[in-house]
C-alpha cells in the first residue's frame, strides 16, 4: 500500500493439496488407458449411483456389497443429498463446533438447524452430545473423526464407541466425513465408526486428498436401502456423475498406484505438520491446540487477549492471509480461532508465516488495545 | 417368456446418442494434452463458475462478457441451481406441455408448481401462456426451443418474439433450455431466445449431445449477476464442478474440432430420423405428429382407441421397448404420447420397432377392448 518493500504473500487459508501432489503423468496414463478400453461407457450416460467397477473396488476396502456405495461429483454433494433425505426444514442436526464451515452452510441451506457439540482435545464432548440429543432428537451428528476439519483433532476410539452406543439407542444417524484418514503422519489408525456399526453410520470420503480435488469423485458407503434413495436424488439432480473422473480413479486403483501415492503425500506432508507445530511452539507459545497425527489442518485457539479481527488485517498488510475462524462454529464464537492448512505450503513458508504472525500477537498482547 | 423364437430388442426409450457418436480417440487426445499443459490447473479445485478460458470461448460465442457463463455438471445441475434462486415452494413455474420430465421433477422437488402451457405444431400456444402468466405470476416459463424434448417441435420465430414481449410485460423469466440446437438436419437455424431480449432469458445448453454426456459440462449464459448468485449456489453444493470433463472440452473447442464433430453428427443423425419419419407415415399412418428438423426425437400422439398401457406391455413381448409418455405432462394427459428417441438406433431397426408397433396398433384399432 504505503511503498513496503515486496515481500512473498503466505496463505493459511483454504485447505488444498499443492500441485506438486498430483500425479499427473498417472493420471494422463489412467485417462489413456480408461477411454481405449471403455470409452464408450465413460463417455455415455451412466447409472447415477456411480461407474460400477469402481463401486465394486470400493465395495471390497470396505467389507460391503456394491449396493452400498455411490459414487458422486465429491463428497459435499453427498452431504446435500443425505440433507435432502434425512432431514425436514426446522429439524436438528448436531455438528462438532468447530466443524466443515462448508458442511454447515449445506445442512443450514437444507432449512435445517445446525448445533454444534463442543470438541475437545479427544474429540467431542460427550456429555453435551448425550444432552443434546435428548433435547432436540436430532436427525443426524455429522462427524469429521479423523485429523478434523479444521482443528486437526481426532475422535478417540472411546468416544468412537460411545457414539454408536448413543446413536442407536436415540436413534439418529452418524455422518462420518472422512476425507484425510488415509493421510496419517504418525500413530496407528483407529476403526472407522462404520466399521463399529453399519447401520445408523453413513460413511462419506472422497479422492479429493489423496490424488486430485479436480477429479470431482467422492462417495458414500452406507445401508443400501439409504444409498439407493440417495442415487435416486442424484439421477434427479444431475441425471449422471462425471464418468471420465470415475473412470480414471477406478483405473488409478485397478493398478494398484493408490497406496504408493499414499505414502508419497504422507512423506511429503509429514514434515509439513512438523514444522508447523515447532514453529506454533517457537512463535505462537500461548496459543491452545492439539497436535495431529495427520491430515491437512492445526487448528489454533489464541490467548483471550488478541483482537483476531485486527489480527487478520495487520497480518495481511505484512503479506500473511489468515481466514475468518468464526464460519467453522455454528454458534458464534470463533473469535479467536485460526485455521492453519499446511500442506500446501513449504516448512519455510510455513516458518517464516508463523513468525510473522507471533510477532504481531506478541505485540497485540502487550497492547491489547492499540489500534495505531 | 413363452419359449418365443429369439427376437432382437428395439428400445424407443432414453434420448442417448450411439457409440459411435463419440470421438473417443479426439477426446483421448484432448485429455493428454490438457493434463500436460494445465494439470495443475484441473487437477486442483477451481472458482465454481468454471474453467475460464472454456467461460471465455463460450462468452465469445454468445457474443456475451465471461461473467455472463457459468459452466456446470451438465444443464440439469444449473436447472437445480436457478430454480432455487428464482422460486419459493408454492411458486408457479410454466412449462411447455408435454416438456422434459428431468425438468418437471427438479421444479417440483423444490416446491414450485408445475403448470403446462399446450404445445403446438410451432410451439406453445400463445394464448393460454398469457392468460396463466396474468393469472398465475409465474416465476418463469421453461422451454426447450430447437427440437423440443419430447416432440421434436420447434418455436417459431413469431412466438420466440412474442414470447420475449410477455416476459418483459409481466416480468418473469425465460429458462430456455437449447441442448439440441446445432443437431440441425434440415432448414434453417432461428435465432435463440437469448438472442432476441437477453435480459430476461436464460439459456442452457451443453456438450452432451454434441460431444459426450459422460464428460458432464453443461453451461448457462444469463445476466451477470444472476450467473454469480448461481455460481455460489454451486460452490456451496460441490465447491468445484468436474475439471478434467471441462479441460477436455475447451482443449476440443480450441483445436476447432466441435465444428466438424457436429457435422459429422447431423449427417450421421438425418437419415435416422427421415427413417423414422417414412416409418411412422407407413405404419402409423393414423398417428399424429410433427416432423422435426433436427434433435434426438419424434413425439407421436396415437388415435384414442389405443390403450397405450396395454401398447408397452405388447409391444415389450415383441422386443420393443416404449416409455410411458405421461411423464412428460405436468398435468396429467399423455395416455396417448408416446417419444420415439431415433439416434441411437440403425435406420433397419427403426422401421422394424415401428413396423413391429403398427401391427399390433392396427389390431388394438380393429379390437380397442380387446385383452384376449
Amino acid at each position: 500500500m504505503s511503498g513496503d518493500r515486496e515481500i512473498q504473500t503466505i496463505s493459511f487459508t483454504r485447505g488444498v493439496p499443492p500441485p506438486e501432489a498430483f500425479p499427473t503423468g498417472q493420471i494422463q496414463e489412467c485417462a489413456i488407458a480408461i477411454l481405449e478400453r471403455e470409452g464408450s461407457v465413460v463417455l455415455q450416460y451412466h447409472p447415477a449411483a456411480g461407474l460400477l467397477p469402481l463401486r465394486e473396488w470400493l465395495a471390497q476396502r470396505y467389507g460391503v456389497a456394491p449396493e452400498a456405495v455411490l459414487v458422486s461429483n465429491g463428497s459435499l454433494q453427498i452431504e446435500e443429498f443425505l440433507t435432502r433425505l434425512l432431514t425436514s426444514p426446522g429439524d436438528v442436526v448436531l455438528v462438532e463446533s468447530p466443524s466443515y464451515d462448508r458442511a454447515i452452510t449445506i445442512f443450514r441451506r437444507a432449512g435445517a438447524r445446525v448445533v454444534g457439540v463442543p470438541l475437545e482435545p479427544d474429540g467431542f464432548d460427550v456429555g453435551t452430545l448425550e444432552s443434546l440429543t435428548k433435547k432436540l432428537k436430532p436427525k443426524f451428528f455429522y462427524i469429521i473423526p479423523d485429523f478434523q476439519n479444521p482443528t486437526g483433532v481426532t475422535t478417540s476410539l472411546a468416544k468412537r464407541e460411545r457414539l454408536v452406543d448413543l446413536a442407536e439407542r436415540y436413534d439418529f444417524w452418524v455422518l462420518e466425513d472422512n476425507p484425510y484418514r488415509d493421510l496419517r503422519y504418525v500413530g496407528g489408525q483407529l476403526p472407522t465408526i462404520f466399521s463399529l456399526h453399519s447401520k445408523k453410520v453413513l460413511h462419506l470420503s472422497s479422492f479429493s486428498k489423496v490424488l486430485s480435488p479436480g477429479i470431482r469423485v467422492g462417495y458414500l458407503i452406507g445401508p443400501e436401502s439409504l444409498v439407493q434413495q440417495s442415487a435416486k436424488i442424484a439421477e434427479d439432480t444431475y441425471v449422471s456423475p462425471n464418468m471420465i473422473g470415475q473412470g480414471i480413479v477406478h483405473e488409478y486403483c485397478r493398478r494398484g498406484w493408490l497406496g504408493p501415492n499414499i505414502d508419497r503425500l504422507r512423506d511429503m506432508y509429514r514434515p509439513r505438520l512438523e514444522g508447523l507445530a515447532s514453529a506454533l511452539e517457537e512463535h505462537l507459545a500461548e496459543a491452545r491446540w492439539t497436535r495431529p497425527e495427520g491430515g491437512f489442518f492445526i487448528g489454533v485457539h489464541l490467548p483471550p487477549e488478541v483482537d483476531t479481527s485486527l489480527l487478520r488485517i495487520r497480518t495481511r498488510d505484512m503479506g500473511v492471509v489468515l481466514s475468518d475462524g468464526r464460519g467453522f462454529f455454528p454458534e458464534g464464537d470463533g473469535d479467536l480461532f485460526l485455521r492453519f492448512p499446511f500442506c500446501a505450503l513449504s516448512v519455510e513458508e510455513i516458518r517464516e508465516g508463523i513468525a510473522r504472525i507471533g510477532s504481531l500477537v506478541k505485540t497485540m498482547a502487550i497492547h491489547p488495545s492499540g489500534r495505531g
